[in-house]
């Protein structure tokens, strides 16, 4: 998988918060085999510091997210100071409309996206599964989209199927990372498994009684759907088909 | 997991039918990780010397099967030569009540069931998610059963996830292992997922494009889904939450 | 719909148990419509009466049920109390396999059809829709099937669909009621789309805020149901197909 | 329901395109109870005389629709056209976005709202069940939204069915309206008891071998939906729970 000219060979990225412990979402970074994580701005407080060591520590590629924000004012003023920051042209694009879901405003997203492009950002855009907010995205300049599965920390999975199925066919050749609603191993699996190119997940793995162990099972379970969407799934069958062809049964006389 | 005393480290089984060759069956076999694969007693025809070279080869433990045995005669006599065949007391319980679904006849597998516990065999039986099916086996004297996730060959998943999560509480203590139905490695992550001990499959693997990466897949998907449930989900939410902690945004200033 | 002869116009049968009081049961049989509603043996008590006049003023045909049954001996001798004190050949064969899922016993209910119907009774079996188990009931002489949509009083609706498709594909010219499971009308409805002659239920109009208007509500679904079977369904498509075609917009110029 | 100060007593409202004659849609409609019919332009060409009869015959409301425009401009000049033409300020604004799916596209479809409120229609937009993209809407003047149920002539249903019961939950007091998607009466069925306001739909009727008696049967689900949403549903339940209330078996002794 390459992003804006990245070649990334985990096809999962991690969130940082809500672990219990800096130690345990050291382990769990590690545990996932994820190359690529999410960073939040306001991490970057009193203790921000030792987060920091800990993030440089992992090895791992930073991606600044806007989380939180809610204009397109808001979210241009963090992707700046993130920027700074973090030394990295890299954002996660978050726009949220409505406090109760937390899905993205495709308005304020588009045209967040637009200023943040032509200033050389290299934006990937927390979206829905819409088509035409898609196109404008990569109309703005996005060159990898992150339709939710399920609004953020819901873990009810993939709830419009059909929907991203759509987005995939459309967007044949584009990077498509599922963000947000992944709640198991098995729902990661099947976003793969539907040719999606990564996903993006944080509440699943820390909220998880054991972190560590749940962030080795999205690792193996990513590469398990990937490799299922490689090597060719089987069609669905309505009827049964005997898996041990009967050639006769004389031989039980 | 332990079944009638042994110890085994994959949950994966796997069926040895519809390869495209041996030498793919063989590759199949490793790239699953699988230790436990079933064979039917018509494989060791002309042809079965090296058939059985191979499986010896592959240092998994055979369970034989009674595929394609529609009365209790028939499977008994089946189980009875597969013994003495391949030196085992295990055997694989089929007694197929229909022809299109491919489904067990409850009222012969009892029968069966109960002449070959009786017998000394080490009976894993095929069969629904019914609950007083599966009573009348452990009755007859079977320690470990194996429900249909689907008609077999089907590929369609688990298709009555709620009967399957009753049969799963209703024997805790029990191995229980999904046999028939899986299509994908999503669908056996998530059986995993549920808290079943294994998973069987073959058409899934055997008629996949790459059946070597399919073995694979599911040889990590089933891994992936055990760890998840050991190392506890989290629960499901109606409404977002975010994973992100807001602080305010007053440093935006 | 004809049963052992009978002809119903109605397509929904209403269980009686559970109703706020006998006033709110006699205007919910009826506002559904209902001409067959079930009683059980129990109300038959000091209070018997008073429901035995109601139920006759209600102008159905009463269904005895041999409901809380566990055991072959329990439901055959309430059947055959049932025939006397109602004075009807008709018995609805429930024997309960586990008290918690409220399921069937396969075994049990196959040994007490078998008794029943060699007394000459007519037997309305409640069943999984395990096609076994029909072909069983069906031998022992029953002329209509009563699969569960779900476990008694779930509301759960059809969960297992694919199953019931294939029950209903089975046996295409059997009567099949669907008995249990449906928590709203729109579920009935699918039920009779789906092909199935009728549905009974009790706890979704019993329990309802208004059952009265609860009980109209499930009438009207299962008449629009059958209605749509009959007028045939549009097929369900991947693609969307604009409902109005197009024939060039040239005349906005 | 009232919209736009006009009460409607139906709850379903219909389309008139690809009926198999002007007859069978005459019938069709008087079948179904609908008291608004929706109207394409373009159905006033050579014929359009004997089309506009049978819609003055039918007593029904017109809803002229903008079918088939795929811009701003395109839109706006339909509807301009549609008022004169058929001299009502109703409009159904159609904006589609894409070809393949038929979906709205949110950007043209809030600003075309935007100049038709000006302009004093009475806009009725089909869109998607994006509360932001809703929200815009209602600033620009709607008072009714018409989120689809899926692409328009694919009867898939409902499939995003925790999209739309969270527009219900953040619209509570505007009349919402299930426009595109619908294939079967159990569909409308279910999309009122989710608490919608009304259902519309065209191809399901259209399409059915029998228009006439399918019409008949999606009036009569849709009341079926709104009663049942009236009379209060019973909450779905995870375990059985006998409806029969068991008071002692001890009268079998």
């Amino acid at each position: 998988m390459v992003v804006y000219g990245t070649e990334l060979k985990s096809r999962l990225l991690l969130g940082t918060a809500q672990y219990p412990s800096p130690t345990v979402l050291a382990e769990a970074i590690a545990a996932s085999g994820a190359e690529v994580i999410t960073v939040s701005l306001r991490r970057e407080g009193p203790e921000g510091g030792a987060f920091r060591d800990l993030i440089a520590a992992s090895g791992c590629r930073l991606l600044p997210n806007t989380a939180g924000c809610h204009s397109v004012t808001e979210a241009v003023t963090t992707a700046r100071m993130a920027r700074e920051l973090f030394g990295t042209d890299w954002i996660k694009l978050e726009v949220i409309g409505h406090a109760d879901t937390l899905q993205p405003d495709p308005f304020a997203l588009v045209e967040a996206a637009r200023i943040l492009c032509a200033e050389g950002f290299e934006v990937f855009p927390y979206t829905t599964e819409d088509l035409i907010l898609g196109e404008k995205l990569v109309e703005a300049g996005c060159r990898v989209l992150m339709p939710w599965g399920a609004p953020i920390g819901t873990g009810q999975g993939l709830r419009n199927i059909d929907g991203l199925r759509s987005m995939r066919a459309h967007f044949p050749d584009l990077p498509l990372v599922i963000d947000a609603g992944i709640g198991a191993p098995s729902q990661a699996a099947q976003a793969m498994e539907l040719g999606f190119d990564a996903v993006l997940l944080n509440t699943a793995v820390a909220k998880a009684l054991d972190p560590v162990g749940m962030a080795r099972a999205f690792g193996r379970a990513v590469a398990a759907g990937r490799a299922a969407h490689e090597a060719g799934l089987m069609p669905r069958r309505d009827m049964a088909a005997a898996s041990t062809p009967i050639l006769g049964m004389a031989e039980l006389g």
